[in-house]
């Protein structure tokens, strides 16, 4: 790979293209990003990228860190009563989206997962591993797998319609109202029965 | 626009034109289908596919016509029993995903929404409008309108997790234990309480 004259060290850089690859991959999915278009964006070298990150992949997924930390979440998540889990679990989930940095990350992450099976397997490794499935194993319910996918379906679904296909009146209503309707949901699938075989 | 000397009666390329196209919205979205590739795969000139369809956006609802129809679908979930809701409407919804042009209308759907603001307009009026709005409408509940979409979050989530993103143990599981875990959640979008204020 070429190397450029630009000092690798060039305070900012680093942030401005994390930046510029969080807007990229939120308007335009992983497929339409381009290294070249988020080096132009962040008014640095597309050999800068390279030296940093090293591949498309692996910008993706530094750029789409999440605000949170699954080490702190887990413990506030199980700290409270059970039967209020899925309240907790889709207050936490709305008061990601509601922050503008992570609302960039979950477009970008959930645009490039329908754009590309490489992203798609990110997606499985950042979001179901590290956050739905040490939940559902920390509770050691029956078929924590299922249970974690089904949880992931309702919240997943609830992204898709409120905040990409921009449906009335789950667009615009208040987020606490979401919970209330949906929380059972979570419940019962973190918890409750699920009537499989 | 261009007319060419092809004759636009030509037997059998309105049919191709609609399958090509059903092809490239599934692999590529609403977005990133051109007219040119699917006269392409078409085996048809571009000024063709005009002549029939006028606009991207009119192929587009064109070739994403259901393998369903609302009229003879709505009486069939209404006729059994109504705390059996839930389970119909999920069952009906596998049985569109199992057959293989309704998947391939299906993918087109999705990956067109998260690409393209145009596309998503037209799932709310085909999708929203035509199938679980007026089943929500049948049924007389109040908050209708948010119902519809919690319904649709959460089939459109299982969608994106077991056939997008193909997230295990969603990915594989027989359809009908995917429905005894979600047919309670449909069902209490459609007829129980939801607890908004």
């Amino acid at each position: 790979m070429a190397r450029t004259g630009r000092r690798p060290g060039d305070s900012g850089s680093r942030g401005r293209i994390l930046a510029a690859a969080r807007e990229a991959f939120a308007s335009a999915g992983f497929d339409g990003a381009t290294i070249r278009g988020i080096a132009r964006a962040a008014a640095v070298d597309p050999a800068l990228v390279h030296h940093y990150f090293g591949s498309k992949e692996r910008l993706f997924v530094a750029a789409t860190d999440l605000p949170m930390d699954p080490e702190v979440m887990l413990p506030a998540l199980l700290a409270g009563p059970r039967d209020e889990l899925g309240r907790r679990l889709a207050t936490l989930f709305f008061s990601i989206w509601d922050d503008p940095h992570g609302r960039t990350v979950l477009l970008g992450i959930l645009r490039s997962a329908v754009s590309d099976p490489r992203a798609a397997a990110m997606i499985r490794a950042i979001v179901v591993e590290r956050i739905v499935g040490p939940l559902v194993a920390a509770l050691g319910s029956p078929d924590a797998k299922l249970r974690t996918t089904l949880v992931g379906s309702q919240l997943i679904g609830i992204a898709m319609v409120r905040y990409i296909v921009g449906v009335e009146p789950l667009a615009t209503a208040p987020s606490e109202a979401i919970v209330r309707a949906i929380a059972p949901t979570i419940q019962r699938y973190l918890t409750g029965p699920l009537d499989v075989a």
